[in-house]
């Protein structure tokens, strides 16, 4: 195993692999505590979309205050992780159209008609490869 | 679909859960930004533990404030969402040992040498039922 294994993913790479998931978590910071929440994107061009309910905690946390989502797959050997870090707004008016062409219908309900948009200030992402120790213990006879 | 098919899970399914995962990933806030990055942890009793790195900057980071760890899990029908929110310590001498019993030698690298406690303040967990309207649409003929 490599001493580095970790790798960067390029530019393309984030947002395909944003392209091709649309389960994420999205992290935010409310009166000095820090929250995670798993959500249901979509990517619609070089920004993320997602949906949720007018009145939701979530939208007024979002709306003032730097968040990130993350993305991540696990397999026996090998990770990887994209974070779209930016500042978040709610779509107004025709603008929020633009989820209409996506698949963004709400996992979870059907009230949350209100379209966030997540404009990116960073993409990152990083691939590991793994090794698991105590997985290759070969056990004395 | 029920109108609110988001179930509270109880605290005993939460540490359940926590228990049988060893991927999650660790929300925390910087200079007025928000981050997100994954990595492997163990229970132990009722405390989370991972490894760092010294002089990584995720270590630093995590002693001066609050963090969060998420575990999630989704199939076609259901997710789940389990978040531990509290604050991390480094354990220092003997302390350190806790480690050893468990299964947390680091996936990446070999110099992750800092053990890290996060004791909770708040363990919550939710399933939902998910709906995927796209996916049940039939076209016109």
């Amino acid at each position: 195993m490599s001493e580095y294994p970790a790798r960067t993913m390029s530019h393309d790479e984030c947002w395909q692999a944003l392209r091709e998931h649309e389960f994420g978590r999205l992290a935010f910071h409310l009166l000095g505590d820090v929250h995670i929440t798993p959500l249901n994107y979509a990517v619609d061009g070089q920004t993320v979309l997602f949906r949720t309910a007018q009145g939701n905690k979530l939208l007024g946390v979002v709306m003032h205050g730097p968040v990130a989502l993350e993305i991540d797959e696990l397999t026996d050997d090998e990770a990887w992780s994209v974070v779209v870090r930016g500042s978040a707004r709610v779509l107004e008016g025709e603008e929020a159209y633009r989820s209409e062409a996506l698949p963004l219908r709400p996992w979870v309900g059907d009230d949350k008609e209100v379209v966030v948009e997540i404009a990116p200030v960073e993409v990152s992402g990083r691939r590991f490869t793994l090794s698991k120790p105590w997985e290759h213990i070969v056990l004395p006879h």
